[in-house]
């Protein structure tokens, strides 16, 4: 039975919290203040760029890197949080494009 | 041979954006400020809520219904932004776990 | 003597909230998710317009009323978060504004 | 004539901006990203507290400081914004606290 990658990042993100006696500071509440204060620093990555400056064409090899890890900052802290409401990620995704697809 | 889930929403959040004619809109600099903007949205879920009220026992089936569909907000313009800059996400996940590995 | 609008504005900000009995809700916690929350409404008028559309002559009137209100809504928060934490905004303006001085 | 405050301090952010030959990176949109990056910033500052450890009575002098130039970042980039798009801030705090008196 194939495992879906989304499940195993959440197993391997919840055995490093686990690791380190974090998850008592895993409440709900901080891993949303997590995602914020993660997608700020993704945001501020781009803050002074222009459109183009900001393609994947206009982007130095250094801006990209720092750029993907905080892509992972914000996607692991996003895994943490539906592991802990327990929900489907792929799931929610798709019944949101749905509801989307009837308001556009 | 199984599909990666990620890379198979990263392929329906494409569509969606192709058919009403958005991609235009999707520069990396947009989609960062997509992804603050909703994850805002979803701490503004949790704001006034203590840590037990946030809880998965704490929680109304509305709120959690309402803080699942911000999850998949989030969600939705990360991916967009991964799939435009050619980001492995499952793949920068684990690099930035790596890094923590030995951060902390 | 003239008073500082600073204080003013916290003044009536607290009697907002104090007559609402909302100051329980207002721990500083909560109230940097709420700088945050709305922070990102702020952001989100600005996602998908060019640098250009986002400038004073580019904005419609309706587009330039719904920014003045989001920036009301972060500085009602940053002001009742500053009253909470006894902070002087402008003197820790100045104050950052003089480490900025020695390092750019 | 007593002088405002907020006038005082979005003339000194705008001499610093220009000394520096910044302003034509000081697009409303950017302005808008910076205001959502330094608030999420602020957030990250009080993340893994408890309500009670956010107090001023639970906060330690270290982080108290860090807090306070944290709210600076936001209250600077928040009158730069303010300055570019020629909004008065004070009135536009109070027409939003007349609105907020209607709705609740």
């Amino acid at each position: 039975m194939p495992s879906n990658v989304f499940d195993e990042l959440i197993d391997e993100i919840r055995s490093f919290a686990q690791a380190r006696d974090w998850e008592k500071f895993h409440t709900p509440k901080n891993l949303s203040m997590a995602v914020a204060g993660e997608a700020g620093e993704l945001a501020a990555e781009f803050q002074w760029l222009t459109a183009e400056e900001s393609s994947l064409e206009g982007l130095t090899d250094a801006q990209l890197q720092a750029i993907k890890l905080e892509i992972a900052d914000v996607q692991i802290y996003l895994l943490r949080l539906a592991d802990v409401l327990k929900v489907d990620v792929p799931g929610v995704v798709r019944e949101k494009l749905g509801i989307n697809e009837t308001r556009f």
